[in-house]
C-alpha cells in the first residue's frame, strides 16, 4: 500500500473508514518510512531493527530491477540476526506471523527457527501460477507443515481477482488473539497480509465494491479486517493492553497501476525508488487509554523503530552487541516529543538519499532504466521532473540535490 | 486553494485543524467543482447559479493564458443577471461581501448594485504594486466609498509576504454576524478572502509558522479564521440556524509553486486547466443539528449549486425565466441522496470535458502553449501524461479521451 491509499491521507474515494477511525482513536505518523523501497529488505529491517545493509538482507544487484523474482531468493535472514520475536520470547511472549514472511524460503530461514511460535502463510508473495515442473507454485505453511500451494489449494483467480486469503488471514489473527487472551499470555502478532501486492486479490464479498477497482477492493477488505481486529481486542477487554501499529513495507507499486496499483498521494514515483512515493508509508499507532486520540505526529519514523519500540513496551533493552538503527518511538507517540534523527533511503546497498528535518538530500537519483522504460516499465508514470526522475543512475555526491519536503513534498523543485 | 491543501484531504503537513474539524462536524463533499478553472468566472457562476458561458462572464479568449490581467476586466456582471443576494433580499436577508468581488470594477458592476447591502473589500485581486500613474493600485472599498488602495493604505510587503488583510476580513465577518444576530435579521455572508492568491500573504502572527512556507502560512491563517467564525456562530447561539459552506474558486495555481502555489493532491495539473487539478475543490458543508457529523458525500457538485441550495434553504424557487445550472444539494447533504447530474468543464467559452458518474470525457486537451512552456510557464509542473497534458489545444471531439476517476483520479490512463 501507498501513503495515499487511506481516506485520512487523501485518497479521493475515502474508502477506508476503519483505518480512518483507527487514526481518529490513535495517532497518525505523517513522516514514517519503510527501510527500503522493496518489501523483503523492509520486512527484514522491521524484525531486526537494522538497516538492510547491516542485516545482509538487501537486493544484491541494486542496478537490476528484475533482480527481485521468486527464483532470486536463495538467501534469507542470517542466523546471526536477532529477530524481534526471539527477544520477546525471553519476556514470555507468544509470537505469531500470519501471511507473508519473505525472509527466505529454505528450511533454515523458517519463521519458527527465528522466534515465531506459529505461522500461517507463505515464505513469499503469491506470484504465479507457475508450471509446477520447472517452477512449482509457492507453498503455504501452517507452522512447520506445508499445507498447500497458491493457485492449487489456495485459489487465486487472476481473471476475476477473487481469492479468500485475507479472510483466512483475518480468522487466523482473531483466533490467535482469542487463544492468547484465554490463556492470559502476552502475545506478538505480525499480521502480514499481501492482498494489495500484484496480482491483487479480494474475496467475493468485496469484489466490485470499490470505486477504485480491484486494488480498491483489496484495500477495502484489509480496512474492514483491521476494523474487525481492533473490535475483537476491545470485545475481549484487552485493547488498553495492546499496542497496535499499521504500516506498509514500501510505497504503492505504480508499475501495476491503474488496475493493480495504489496511490502514493502527491509524492513522487513509487515502489523501487527512493523518492518519497517509494518509501513514505501510511502509519497509525493505536493504544486506547495511552495514545491520545486524534493525535498527529511529525516524528521521522521508520519500520525499524517498531523493533526498538516493541522492546521498550515490554521493558527490554535492544541488543548491545550490534548496531541497532531503530529508535524507541514511545516518547514521540505517548508524550508528543520530537526526536532528532535522520532517515536513510537505500536502494539495494546504495544509500541514495538522506532526510534531516524537512530537508532531503539525494546523493543519487534514479527512476528506472531507459531499457525498461522503453518497454513500458515506468516507476513514475505521468511524472517527469527534469534532472530528478532520471533514467540512468545519476551521481550527485559532490553536490546533492536538495529538497524541502514541507514546501515541496512532491520533490519537484531542487533548491 | 486546491483540493490537496486541507489536512483532511491529505496535505502531508496536516496544518488545517479547523477545517478538518469543520469536516468532522459537517460533511465533506469529495466531488465538488469550480465552474471554471479561473477565479472570476467561477465567482460569477457561484452568485448566478449559471455557467459562465450563460452569464456572459467568461474569459473571451480561451486560447490566451494571459488574457486574464487586471487591465482586461473592462466588463463585469450584466444587469440582466439575477444574483443570489438580490433574491435573498426579497426574503428579508441582509447581504454582505467581504473580500474579493471580481465581477467588474466599473461603477455599474459595484456589489451594492447587485444585491449586496454591505461590502468591505476590493473589485479585484491584490496584484501590484502598480506605478499609480499609468496603472493605479487596486482600490479597496467600504460599501460605496473607496477607502484606500492595496500597497498604499492596505500594506502588502512582497518581500516578507506580510499583510494584515485576512485579519481585517475576519473582523469584518465577525462584526457583521454580531450585528445581524443582535438585530435578529437573517443574513448572507460571502466571505471571499484571497490570501492564497499570488502574491500570497499572511499576517505577522502567522508568518513562518507553516512547514509549507508562505503559502502554508496563508492557509493556516484562513484555517484559523474559519475556526473563529464557526466558534462565533456557536457562541452567539445561531450555529444550528446557519448553513456554512467552505470551498474555492479554482484549483491551486501551480505556476506559482512552490513558494506561492498550493496543492491539488494527486490530481492532474492546476488552475487554468480543465484537468481535475484545475477544478476539483475542497468542499465542506457545516450546519450542526442538521448535517450529520463526519459525513462524506460523493455527490457531483458545483459552486453553481450553492446558488440554488441557498434559495432552497430560504424557501425560494430559482428564477424560471432563465436557465439555471446549479441544483439543490440539500437532498444530498441532509439525506445522503445521490442526484444524477453531469459536470461540465469549461475553459473560457470552450467546453473541454464532461464528467458523468466516475467517467470523464475530454473533448479537448490543453495544458499551456509551447511558447509559454518554453519560457518556464507550466500549468502541470513535474507532470507529463503523453497525449493528455498537450501543449497545443488538441481536439478529441470525435473520439473523446475517456478516464475513470475512481481507478485513475490522476487522469494518467485513458481508457
Amino acid at each position: 500500500m501507498g501513503w495515499g491509499d487511506l481516506g485520512v491521507l487523501g485518497e479521493p474515494s475515502k474508502e477506508t473508514p476503519n483505518l480512518d477511525q483507527m487514526a481518529a482513536e490513535g495517532m497518525l505518523l505523517l513522516d514514517f518510512y519503510a527501510a527500503s523501497p522493496l518489501c523483503s529488505p523492509s520486512r527484514a529491517a522491521l524484525l531486526t531493527g537494522r538497516l538492510p545493509v547491516r542485516n545482509g538482507f538487501y537486493t544484491t544487484n541494486a542496478h537490476a530491477r528484475n533482480a527481485y523474482t521468486p527464483q532470486d531468493i536463495v538467501g534469507g535472514i542470517p542466523d546471526s540476526e536477532l529477530l524481534l520475536p526471539e527477544l520477546l520470547k525471553k519476556a514470555g511472549y507468544i509470537n505469531k506471523i500470519v501471511g507473508k514472511w519473505h525472509l527466505g524460503h529454505r528450511p533454515q530461514f523458517h519463521p519458527l527457527k527465528h522466534g515465531f511460535d506459529e505461522w500461517f502463510g507463505s515464505p513469499n508473495c503469491h506470484f504465479g501460477p507457475y508450471d509446477n515442473r520447472a517452477i512449482p507454485n509457492i507453498p503455504v505453511y501452517r507452522d512447520w507443515e506445508m499445507v498447500g500451494r497458491y493457485y492449487e489449494d489456495f485459489k487465486i483467480d487472476l481473471k476475476t481477482g477473487e481469492a479468500n486469503l485475507t479472510q483466512i488471514y483475518l480468522q487466523e489473527a482473531l483466533d490467535f488473539i482469542s487463544r492468547q487472551q484465554a490463556s492470559q499470555k502476552p502475545f506478538f502478532l505480525y499480521w502480514a497480509i499481501d492482498g494489495t501486492h500484484a496480482p491483487v486479490y479480494a474475496s467475493k464479498h468485496f469484489l466490485g465494491t470499490s470505486q477504485r477497482g480491484l486494488y480498491g477492493d483489496a484495500v477495502r477488505e484489509i480496512d474492514d479486517s483491521v476494523g474487525k481486529i481492533l473490535k475483537h481486542l476491545q470485545q475481549l477487554g484487552i485493547s488498553e493492553n495492546t499496542f497496535v501499529f499499521f504500516t506498509s513495507d514500501n510505497g504503492a507499486a505504480l508499475i501495476s497501476a491503474p488496475k493493480q496499483g495504489g496511490s502514493n498521494g502527491r509524492f513522487l514515483c513509487g515502489k523501487q525508488t527512493t523518492f518519497e512515493g517509494g518509501m513514505r508509508e501510511p502509519a497509525i499507532a493505536w493504544w486506547p487509554g495511552h495514545i491520545p486520540a486524534g493525535g498527529v505526529s511529525r516524528q521521522l519514523g521508520s519500520v525499524m523503530d517498531l523493533f526498538t519500540t516493541s522492546l521498550s513496551l515490554v521493558g527490554l533493552q535492544p541488543p548491545s552487541d550490534r548496531q541497532i538503527d531503530g529508535i524507541d518511538l514511545l516518547p514521540a507517540i505517548l508524550q508528543g516529543q520530537l526526536i532528532d534523527r535522520p532517515i536513510f533511503y537505500y536502494r539495494g546497498n546504495e544509500m541514495m538519499a538522506v532526510r534531516v528535518g524537512l530537508y532531503k538530500a539525494h546523493y543519487w537519483t534514479w527512476s528506472n532504466s531507459w531499457e525498461e522504460y522503453s518497454k513500458g516499465v515506468d516507476f513514475c508514470p505521468g511524472q517527469n521532473v527534469s534532472g530528478v526522475t532520471t533514467h540512468t543512475q545519476e551521481e550527485h555526491t559532490t553536490l546533492p540535490l536538495l529538497f524541502h519536503l514541507g514546501r515541496d513534498p512532491g520533490e519537484k523543485y531542487p533548491l
